[in-house]
């Protein structure tokens, strides 16, 4: 027998959800947009209804007595022993919920039996998903970083979820490296994500093509429209060797390097996974980040340090969420 | 029965030891200048005569069969689990020796019998040492910070010592808060022993008396020879409202919340336990501290921040040494 069971990633914009078998992985997905208009209940009707259509489905290949449940990732504070989801960010209108039972209420009213429901952190979930089916399968200890709009973490130690006394464990994003710099995140100043959000970046290469005596094939490739300016138009620079481009991300991966060095004095981690869209540009970022990580920490501990890209996108948090159900 | 053991603190200077019940926590303690010129043979058996002397005296009031093991704080890297100690600084000629397994039979050529021997890190031990028997107490989880010539730290999670996957975490002192700042420490920029180590603190405190066109207490309790310039000094004019004195522990405070601030962030840890010379200043730092901690952490994690002065002061690695063999 090998057991089975569902991932949802909720977030702002979508939900995503899977069928995953233990030993084989994900076995088929739907992504539908989210509800976010009709509230925590509304939400978790929409939920419970996915759980309920995948579930029916998978009983064509799989066995009821292998089912080990339902796994959820959302974003915001998640009180896993508890079950609470607290102000989400993305999705109006909700303050603290208890998601897990209500879901499992809901779920149960769809199948008439009681399904487990674990939850966890959007970000958790993702380097949980690492750890069992990706890019962390190798690493007993390891931070995952999620390079995007904003810049999040999750942390395994001994092949576990470490998510601190309080359950809010792995802010690398509200990490300080530049305590007097111009950057401020959430009224908190010289923060990783206040440097290397994904509209920081932007803002960051704005100012680097404007004052480019020769300016930069990004500029080109947006149209020299500025407000188009996306990092994938810095990442096809760089590729095709435009000195602005490659400067920039040079110091995104600086500023990342610093971040991971403090991680590493502070808990011992020298294996990093970097996942999410910025972490497309590679090479770009991943080569100075290491440089800089290994420049930032003493030279007993360097043995072993590593960077390494994440290797399943988007799909990580349903990896994980449905890994939950099988600690 | 009550157990016992001896707790010893080995130091580039002197080596502390003591006598601790698991109940009653320290019965004597004794304190000799480290022979250092001896390499790591001498020291040894210097380690070794201490543990006897103690051992036998201890037997007036003690029972045998209720003795634990000898438990060493080393300065340096510690591998607990192998028992090696390697590179300890301001201990000249050691490379990477098994302290461990050396002391055990040097201590069972004069004791005559096997004796349970623990080592750890010296900071790792003051932690674990407030943790069981300090101002640590009634924290489940928390940091110790060690403010002194270094700047060093020691975690406590779930009442139990985190070393990190290879046993060297807790380097607070390392954590880098200001990653193009001028501060600069074993070839590391911007981190926090960089900028509050003590040798740090003065030259600070000196640039500022020289820059004030008033002056300050501190200068002239040092009959204005800055190369006499020491804490304390800045300490006691602190104490009497000297401006400068006052605004160079608000900048050390804040530089430590910042640091902490951190902690917060990535190991969701809300609990500082305070000690080393430098922390006697006391609220002229914490209070600055606290202030920023809070400035510089998301308000859901304000919940439970605390900032406490360590109890146990230089006896603390003692205690823990003691207490890692009652685990």
């Amino acid at each position: 027998m090998s057991l089975w069971a569902l991932g949802i990633d909720l977030g702002g914009t979508s939900i995503k959800a899977a069928v995953v078998g233990e030993d084989t992985g994900l076995l088929s997905s739907t992504n539908v947009p989210t509800a976010k208009g009709s509230g925590p209940g509304g939400i978790v009707r929409q939920l419970s209804t996915i759980v309920a259509d995948l579930y029916r489905s998978a009983l064509v290949t799989l066995d009821p007595a292998d089912f080990a449940g339902v796994g959820l990732g959302a974003p915001g504070a998640v009180d896993p022993e508890k079950g609470l989801l607290s102000y989400p960010p993305n999705l109006p209108g909700w303050s603290v919920y208890p998601l897990r039972d209500e879901l499992q209420q809901a779920v149960r009213r769809e199948l008439l039996f009681d399904v487990p429901v674990s939850i966890d952190n959007d970000a958790n979930a993702a380097a949980y998903g690492e750890a069992v089916y990706g890019a962390g399968r190798t690493f007993r200890d390891f931070l995952m970083v999620t390079l995007g709009t904003g810049v999040g973490g999750g942390i395994i130690l001994n092949r576990k979820l470490y998510r601190g006394p309080q359950g809010t464990a792995g802010e690398i994003g509200f990490m300080i490296i530049d305590f007097e710099g111009p950057g401020l995140h959430a009224g908190i100043r010289g923060t990783i994500e206040s440097m290397i959000g994904k509209t920081r970046i932007v803002e960051l290469a704005t100012r680097m093509i404007e004052s480019s005596p020769t300016g930069s094939l990004a500029g080109r490739l947006c149209g020299n429209d500025y407000s188009r300016l996306s990092p994938r138009h810095l990442e096809q620079a760089a590729r095709e060797g435009d000195e602005v481009a490659l400067v920039l991300w040079e110091r995104v991966g600086e500023i990342l390097g610093v971040g991971l060095a403090n991680v590493t004095a502070l808990m011992d981690i020298r294996k990093f996974v970097i996942g999410g869209g910025i972490s497309a540009v590679g090479h770009f970022i991943f080569d100075p980040a290491l440089a800089t990580l290994r420049q930032s920490t003493l030279p007993p501990m360097h043995d072993g340090l590593e960077i390494v890209p994440a290797l399943l996108g988007n799909k990580a948090g349903m990896y994980g969420a449905a890994a939950l159900c099988f600690g």
